[in-house]
């Protein structure tokens, strides 16, 4: 693998955060420039190692890069990789860590230097916390990494955002757009959604008899609201459907529990520890391929 | 803490095993012994060093027992316990650890000999896997137990109670079955539902796209599907309205998802992640007390 120079990750959080380390720890990337709003939190990434040096302006922090990742919220992540196609090199790739793509790829294709420059990206990594200070230089090593390149994706470009991908540890897949929505929706976004409902209907008397059960349904609700209204808005046609399948299953539990219907409650259970089981199994071959 | 003599277990698998495992490593009877169905099974609990020996007559297993833990599954706790009642000593104090409490207690207290040594009990503890091979000594270490006493339990058997699954390492708590119950569906059996069809609501083909908070929040659906038949069954009313609670908070969120509204899936957002950290920070608490 070559070297890359410099390295520029537009939003320094938790992801941003995490991409730096494994760059400078890995000397993955001969430098790596931070763009951020706050200059204190850029000074935080800097005594963290995340990143060599920060600004607050895109243009300046795009200027000398060979590759640029946008780790900002979904609804920004658009207008800033339009910002640094528009100032940075001819030979730029963009690449971003959205949890939602097809928005996002059709607005920067409206554009020529955008369309140019993007190959749309998902690690799917990430944790309930915020911020750099949470950040792990190991935190894509194995994980997925869905690449969402369309026909109008420079394919130079595309094995780029492989390498690039690769380096970090990920396991690149690619997929269109569309469908990366439409399987977030149910794998990623769907959960998000259960959690914090299933967080919401236990009241606070009830809470010091939580166990194991509540505490794991519930993990992801301690994410950040801002970040997942984002997400759920941007999905919401597919994360609708998704919503209109788990609903569909708790009430066929549901009817099976009021018609005291053991046995149909046992297969409808049997059914799901199957699915369960089939992750569990994925997740096994995947360690094994690594 | 005075050493108990015999203590017989009814139903050794992953909690019988566990609390055989306490019992033996801190050296807190003098006996264990094992009451199960199949003997092949009770010579693996034996091996694991779970028990002492076994046997598959509940008379001959609890002749010489000083405490006998029923932890068969929650539809037969009543009838073993009725039968250890009736066989055992004057002095003896049956407790169980099924996940449901009111109806195990009001059959149990139909009959006089149940009513003087039953004390109900739940210690908030276990897995998704079954089976005395993944039985732990640590299982119960800082634990909640609930107890169930009613007005017709005898307080020396309370107490009794109370120092038994302390000695397992357990914070014990008082409360009635009928609250018990209402709290556990909130807490326990909700979550296991949730998490099911969060399972089966995943198809196939989205799997390989699935990461942490899939991993997370469909954990116990890998639980057995007869156990939990059994105990949605033993819990219907109280859960019928804990899914009430839960179909609700997610109807809000589905109805905000649907208008468009920000502000509102944001707050509904806020709220349910207030839940989450106030049951963290109640875990906190539990540890610092530890």
């Amino acid at each position: 693998l070559e070297q890359l120079g410099t390295v520029a990750i537009v939003g320094v959080g938790l992801i941003g955060g995490s991409i730096g380390l494994a760059l400078r720890a890995g000397g993955l990337s001969k430098r790596v420039v931070g763009v951020g709003r706050s200059t204190v939190r850029l000074r935080e990434a800097q005594a963290l190692g995340a990143i060599d040096e920060g600004t607050t302006e895109l243009a300046q922090g795009v200027a000398e890069a060979d590759v640029v990742v946008v780790c900002t919220p979904v609804t920004q992540i658009a207008a800033d990789v339009q910002g640094a196609a528009a100032v940075g090199s001819d030979a730029l790739l963009v690449t971003d860590a959205g949890s939602t793509k097809r928005r996002i790829v059709e607005a920067v294709e409206k554009h020529p230097r955008g369309r140019a420059a993007f190959v749309g990206a998902h690690p799917l990594a990430g944790s309930e916390r915020q911020g750099v200070a949470h950040a792990q230089e190991e935190l894509f090593e194995g994980r997925v990494c869905v690449l969402t390149p369309t026909a109008a994706t420079p394919p130079d470009r595309v094995r780029r955002a492989r390498g690039f991908w690769s380096a970090l540890g990920c396991r690149v897949v690619e997929l269109d757009p569309v469908a990366h929505d439409s399987f977030l929706a149910l794998t990623s976004h769907l959960p998000h959604a259960v959690a914090a409902a299933l967080a919401a209907a236990v009241p606070d008397e009830a809470l010091p008899l939580a166990a194991g059960a509540y505490r794991d349904g519930t993990r992801v609700a301690a994410s950040d609201a801002g970040l997942w209204t984002a997400i759920f808005l941007e999905n919401r046609a597919p994360l609708l459907h998704a919503l209109d399948r788990f609903n569909s299953q708790l009430d066929r539990f549901r009817q099976a529990l009021e018609d005291h219907d053991a046995a149909g409650i046992h297969s409808w259970w049997e059914a799901a520890r199957a699915h369960r089981r089939r992750f569990e199994c994925l997740k096994d071959i995947e360690r094994i391929e690594d």
